[in-house]
C-alpha cells in the first residue's frame, strides 16, 4: 500500500492511453527514468478488462520507481489493482462517495475549473486538486480555460496541494509555477516528445528546487 | 445489505438506459409492480456521475419491492450505492478480481456465450451466469448466438443458477424454460411494451410455478 504522505506531486504525468496507445507502458517507463514523481492512468477508450490489464503493467513500472499510480475515474479498477488512488472529474463519482468507499489512506484527486469546484472538492475530502486547463491542449479538446490568476487564488485559499493542468510544457512551466501551484500535470509534452525521458528530465529540473 | 440467498432469478429485468432513457425509473417501477424478481441497471452511455445518480433512484424503487439491484460492469458504482451485486461481461473486470474486492456476500453475475466461458466464470466465483444471446435482439446488436441446446448443456453441468438472455418474450419464453434455465433475462419485451406492468405480469405468470 502506498503511503499517502510520501506523495510528491511536483511532476505528475497523465498517462493517457489515447495519446500513446500500446507504446504507453514503454513511454511511461522512460518518463519515470526522467524524473516523473506521480503517474495517473487515463483510459476512457478501453473496456474495463483492458484498462485493468494495462493498469497491472503500469503498477509494476511505477512501483519499480517508487512512484504512486493513480487511476482516472475508475475506483473499481484502482481497488482491484491496489493502486494508490483515483482521480475524479466533475462527471465522475462525487468525491465524498468515493471517500466513503475507499477510506482515508487512499489518494483522491479532483479536477476543478473554478474556485467553487475546487473548494467543494476540498470540503468533500479531496487530497489534491488539478486546476485547468491553464493553456490550450490537444489531449482534451472540450477543456474550458482557467486563468492563471484563478489558479493562484485557488492555491492561496485551499490547504491541500493544487496542481495545474492543460498544455503545460518546458516553455511555459515557470510562468505556471509562479502562480503558487505545488505541481505540474503533463501529458503530451512528455508522451509525445521524441524522448519522454529527456522531456521529463527537463521539466523535473524546473520543479526540482520546489518544496514537495 | 441484500441477503444473497434471497435472490429470485426467475424474471430478471435488464434496465438498459439506452432503451428507456429518462423514463427508465418509471418503467422499471411498473415492471416491478408486474412481478419482476431482480433488476440489473445497464448504462454504458452515461458518465459515472449520471450512472450513480440513476442508480440511487433505482435503488429506492427496487428496495420498495424487496428486489435486488445489480449494476452492470461498474463495481465502483455498485459499491458506492450499496447495491446487491454486479454483472460482468467478458470485457469487464475478471470475476475473480471482482470477488477479491467485494467479498462473499456480494452477488457477482457473468455473461457467457459458451460452455467454456460459463465454466470459467463459475470457477472464478460467479453466483449466476447469463447465457446468450438465445434469440436476435435489438438491445445488443453485436451479440453472438448461443443455441438453446448449449444453454441446456450449461444449465445441466453448472451448479450455479443459469439464466437465458437475448430476445426473450412471452411468445418464446416456454421454449427457453424447457431448456433447464432458472430464469429469464428480459429487456426490450418489458421496457418497450405499451404497459411494462402487463408485459412483466405475463412473463411472471410463465415462470411463477418454477422453482426459485
Amino acid at each position: 500500500m502506498w503511503i499517502k504522505a510520501d506523495t510528491d506531486y511536483r511532476l505528475y504525468l497523465i498517462a493517457d492511453y489515447g495519446i500513446a496507445q500500446d507504446s504507453l507502458p514503454e513511454r511511461v517507463s522512460q518518463a519515470l527514468a526522467g524524473g516523473v514523481t506521480a503517474v495517473q492512468l487515463r483510459a476512457k477508450e478501453l473496456s474495463t478488462r483492458k484498462f485493468y490489464t494495462l493498469g497491472e503493467k503500469l503498477l509494476v513500472i511505477t512501483r519499480d520507481h517508487r512512484v504512486p499510480l493513480i487511476i482516472n475515474d475508475r475506483l473499481d479498477v484502482a481497488l482491484a489493482l491496489g493502486a494508490a488512488g483515483v482521480h475524479l472529474g466533475q462527471d465522475d463519482m462525487p468525491p465524498d462517495k468515493a471517500r466513503a468507499v475507499m477510506g482515508a489512506r487512499f489518494i483522491i484527486g479532483v479536477s476543478a475549473r473554478t474556485y467553487a469546484e475546487a473548494l467543494s472538492a476540498e470540503q468533500q475530502g479531496a487530497d489534491y486538486i488539478g486546476v485547468g486547463a491553464v493553456f490550450p491542449t490537444a489531449t482534451k479538446d472540450d477543456a474550458s480555460f482557467t486563468p492563471l490568476t484563478t489558479v493562484a487564488d485557488i492555491a492561496r485559499q485551499l490547504s491541500i496541494p493544487v496542481l495545474a493542468i492543460g498544455g503545460i510544457n518546458a516553455g511555459n512551466a515557470n510562468a505556471v509555477l509562479d502562480h503558487g501551484v505545488c505541481g505540474l500535470c503533463v501529458a503530451g509534452a512528455i508522451l509525445n516528445a521524441p524522448s519522454p525521458n529527456l522531456a521529463a528530465a527537463e521539466l523535473r529540473a524546473l520543479v526540482h528546487h520546489r518544496r514537495r
